[in-house]
């Protein structure tokens, strides 16, 4: 079985708006309308659950609309960490699956990446998206910051997909870690021990944040 | 005094074409008539200097109109730091003067980057723009990689402003380091020892890399 946990838990800010990003439209349905379509479209077998801040939960199914890809709504926590956790506490611990983990602000994903995923999860436990740094980095404070050699690193994307059991554990662990803040999927498995094993993710897999994002989202969706 | 250094060495490939992408049309203009066109526009007394693969030299002297700022094209090195040395060295060394280099593929750079720029580097010597890092990052092989504190790195951008003085004696000493290389200006200081001093970049003042950054820059700049 596949899961895909999509992570909609924003209240909005950075994208200059008040309204969440993941719920603005683009092309004439909210994003995280088209961020369930990408998974649906992968594969319509894909049990989807959507974690969002339970203030928007009645408004998403307002404006969701008809033909948007079945899925569950769950109320998340205070942090990305509960949020999850919430949203894998609908996934049976003892189920043999995967689990992708998703940003909602994430519509462009390919079909290509979401299957890549779930394949590297079924041989490796985990799979997480990768792509080259291609700026230039510096680390420390601003005053006076240090050179950092880019080729070392990755810019990670998600769908982060790991084997079920794999990530129950780690979350239990992470939830106990007070005061530790996990940034996403592959350091909650990371700090529970287990290798984390990146792919080949697609630079066109953007984060939409900023508003020249939804331009490109906007372009992008606007074809067929 | 102050000068301008634009890199526009590139031979062209990431953005998938043949054809360098300083020299694409945005607009009805190339790329690189914009970049020039942003730093005559903060201050139009500034001296640019525009470092290019000799093969293209000819090419650009045709295609970048009567209109476009006043500046003096020399031929690049092998690589970067090369290149950027040959820029400078139109620039006399006991000029007391700020030095800004920068990349032709970020059209899009706002007359408050650069006029901070300049103001950092007359007070501190070095003037880095910088924009946190909004995606997880992960360092080392792809088969385990580990877990990255975000938080402590910057994205640093360009203009990359520094004194005269100071940048002419840390290329001395990068030209001398082989083996060693050198992604940007602020690491060519750091290898000569000077603090590394940053400020606020701007997101928008994107490195022009992927077919969806043309898009853009052709979205940014269609506007008056």
């Amino acid at each position: 079985m596949k899961y895909a946990i999509i992570v909609a838990g924003g209240v909005g800010s950075r994208s200059g708006d008040s309204l969440p990003k993941q719920f603005h439209p683009i092309c004439g349905h909210p994003m995280l309308w088209w961020t369930l379509k990408a998974f649906y479209e992968e594969d319509a077998a894909t049990k989807i659950i959507v974690v969002m801040h339970p203030d928007y939960i009645d408004y998403w199914q307002k404006i969701c609309g008809d033909d948007c890809p079945e899925h569950t709504v769950v109320a998340g926590g205070k942090t990305r960490t509960m949020s999850v956790a919430a949203g894998l506490a609908l996934i049976p611990f003892k189920e043999v699956a995967v689990v992708a983990v998703h940003d909602a602000a994430r519509p462009l994903v390919s079909q290509r990446v979401i299957r890549e995923g779930y394949e590297m999860a079924k041989e490796w436990y985990v799979g997480i998206p990768a792509i080259p740094v291609t700026e230039s980095l510096r680390k420390g404070p601003a005053h006076n910051s240090s050179a950092v050699d880019r080729s070392e690193f990755h810019i990670v994307q998600t769908p982060q997909v790991f084997d079920n059991l794999l990530l129950h554990m780690a979350y239990e662990e992470a939830l106990k870690s007070e005061g530790h803040i996990f940034t996403d999927d592959a350091s909650v498995v990371d700090y529970f021990g287990h290798p984390i094993r990146l792919y080949q993710g697609d630079p066109a897999n953007i984060k939409v944040t900023y508003p020249d994002d939804f331009i490109i989202a906007e372009y992008r969706l606007s074809k067929p």
